[in-house]
């Protein structure tokens, strides 16, 4: 099996932020009305907007969310604390509007898309859900590849197609999130391929396994890593072998994201290592990444550090759905509100530091 | 001298939180369509928010700021990276909407409002700022007490009544913030006092003192420390002799918002240290506290222990003006909109965990 050619999208240049942006951004912060560097990160974060943004009122009011959710074969072997059904279920609910996706979107203003790449359990077409169904969830990665080549394309394109429409929507900003019953063992495998990592050590509890559930996940998880870490030859590999739909297709958006030069906010343990196997693949994206929250699942740590990554907050949360990025953004608007709109020590006529 | 009987209402009983409020809220969170526990913080916040508001649809929507400012006496002795003018300047700029937390307040549509209580240079009366002068500042506290008690009761009053105005106005939410040059050598003297700690362990940048700038500053709080600690008969009499009258202002609001039954959202490191005289002269208080962040200013983390606090950010700020508690405040909005918005697993037909 080769991959066929319409992968050539990857290898576009990506953008570049803009270091005069970044200077003059920098720039205006020391002259605004505080101590110098006492917004703390709320600093550092207005002035990488500026530069990413290439613009000096950097901005994140006009903010995307694509929900990409897939059912996984590997929940089969009963890794997980939920029954596969619930995530058709969640679908429902996502279209519903009663997710905590749903409400954050709403609290936040953002708009929000529900993407179903596959799910186990048959689902009528649902208005607010767009069907880019590609099988019945992903094969189990324990005996076979998570993917086909064919499927590990057109879930990229998906999350390529994504960014499409945020670009020419306008957006300043785009969040991915997840849903997917098993997708923290898929994360898992594919960080445990990519870092060259034991299973043990980034293996966590998902929706809330117990010590039994964790220790029967690692073992899953070494499995699949010992059948296919000897037969893969690139990253991409790795991501069709033990990916998900959703997973391959946050990476497409994300390499998508870095080509067209739009800030693509990161939440948890699964954007996290989808933003991993884009950096592997296109190396570089990171520089378009801002990760949002630090997630509990214990995994998460490494891939940050992998990504030499320090997540804005630490609110020990779980959930996914790009739930950890929806709530960063609030503290992204901030940071841009105060680097536009506070004056500077000259217009207000108060004296800088002796 | 003897305490005016005008301390009498800091003996007033405090109010307490609804613990049945607080189990209504803790049961919703478990029935909400998602892992329970996974959106960590979050949960607690909006179950606290339930328990202190005795409501089971907590909110924090009407939030009122209020900025005390004030000089400090200890300010000759060049404790600041700042010349003393700052705080006039810093009381214009609030007036005229261009510092930090105007647009902080903008942002959240919070309600602000500025209380002068004595700056060296003499200021205009101004529009949009609520003159309440004591005095030219404080005295020296390296040789005298900073307040008399008649200053003192009359601080602790302003504070008093602001949160009189803020509970008749239907507020949800009370954030205190603070301006004075000098207010972190202020702050870090009560805290050494009323946690019998040492300076060196306790004294900080403030607004960015340089390593030499902070040698001297230890040694000014030492001088003080030793001045006044072997004459200290009450945690009210700390407050008076090394505190400032923006913090005695803090202090009383935060009294007062435990005794009418109010959420206190408390920023850093100055609002901490008065928010640990409270706790010390009302024993109690801190059931009301909910800290927003974790300041760079060193000396915060020695507060936050002593009150077994935890904030929710940390984003490495250090500017006052209840600036962090602000950025907080969305976190808080956000939690109380998931808590009251998402639909239950029987809502949406969503199976539970195994």
């Amino acid at each position: 099996m080769t991959q066929p050619l319409t992968f050539d999208w990857l290898k576009a240049p990506l953008a570049q932020p803009n270091a005069e942006m970044h200077r003059l951004a920098q720039q205006r912060q020391e002259q605004l009305t505080k101590p110098p560097g006492s917004l703390g990160r709320l600093e550092e974060i207005a002035i990488r907007l500026a530069a990413l943004q290439n613009t000096q009122h950097p901005g994140a009011d006009r903010a995307h969310i694509a929900i990409f959710a897939a059912d996984h074969g590997v929940a089969v072997e009963g890794v997980s604390a939920f029954p596969q059904s619930v995530t058709a279920e969640m679908i429902r609910n996502f279209a519903r509007g009663g997710a905590a996706i749903n409400v954050l979107a709403r609290a936040l203003g953002a708009s929000l898309e529900i993407i179903n790449l596959g799910t186990a359990h048959d689902m009528p077409a649902l208005a607010n859900v767009r069907d880019c169904h590609l099988g019945p969830g992903t094969a189990n990665f324990v005996h076979e590849p998570a993917m086909t080549w064919e499927q590990l394309s057109q879930a990229m394109t998906i999350g390529y197609e994504t960014i499409e429409r945020v670009q020419k929507d306008g957006q300043q900003l785009f969040i991915g999130g997840e849903m997917g019953i098993g997708n923290t063992t898929s994360a898992t495998a594919l960080a445990c391929l990519l870092l060259d990592e034991q299973p043990a050590l980034l293996t966590g509890r998902g929706t809330g396994l117990d010590a039994t559930g964790v220790t029967h996940k690692v073992a899953v998880i070494k499995r699949a890593v010992a059948l296919h870490r000897p037969q893969i030859n690139s990253p991409l590999d790795a991501l069709r072998r033990v990916g998900g739909f959703e997973i391959a297709a946050l990476t497409g958006a994300y390499i998508h994201g870095a080509q067209l030069g739009l800030p693509l906010l990161i939440d948890g343990f699964i954007s996290s290592a989808a933003a991993l196997a884009a950096e592997h693949i296109a190396p570089g994206c990171m520089q378009w990444f801002v990760f949002s929250h630090r997630s509990a699942e214990s995994g998460h740590t490494a891939i940050l550090k992998a990504l030499n990554a320090d997540p804005l907050i630490d609110l020990n949360m779980r959930l996914g759905e790009g739930s950890g990025a929806a709530v960063a953004l609030s503290l992204l608007r901030m940071a841009c509100a105060l680097h536009n709109e506070m004056a500077t020590f000259s217009e207000a006529q108060v004296a800088q530091k002796n």
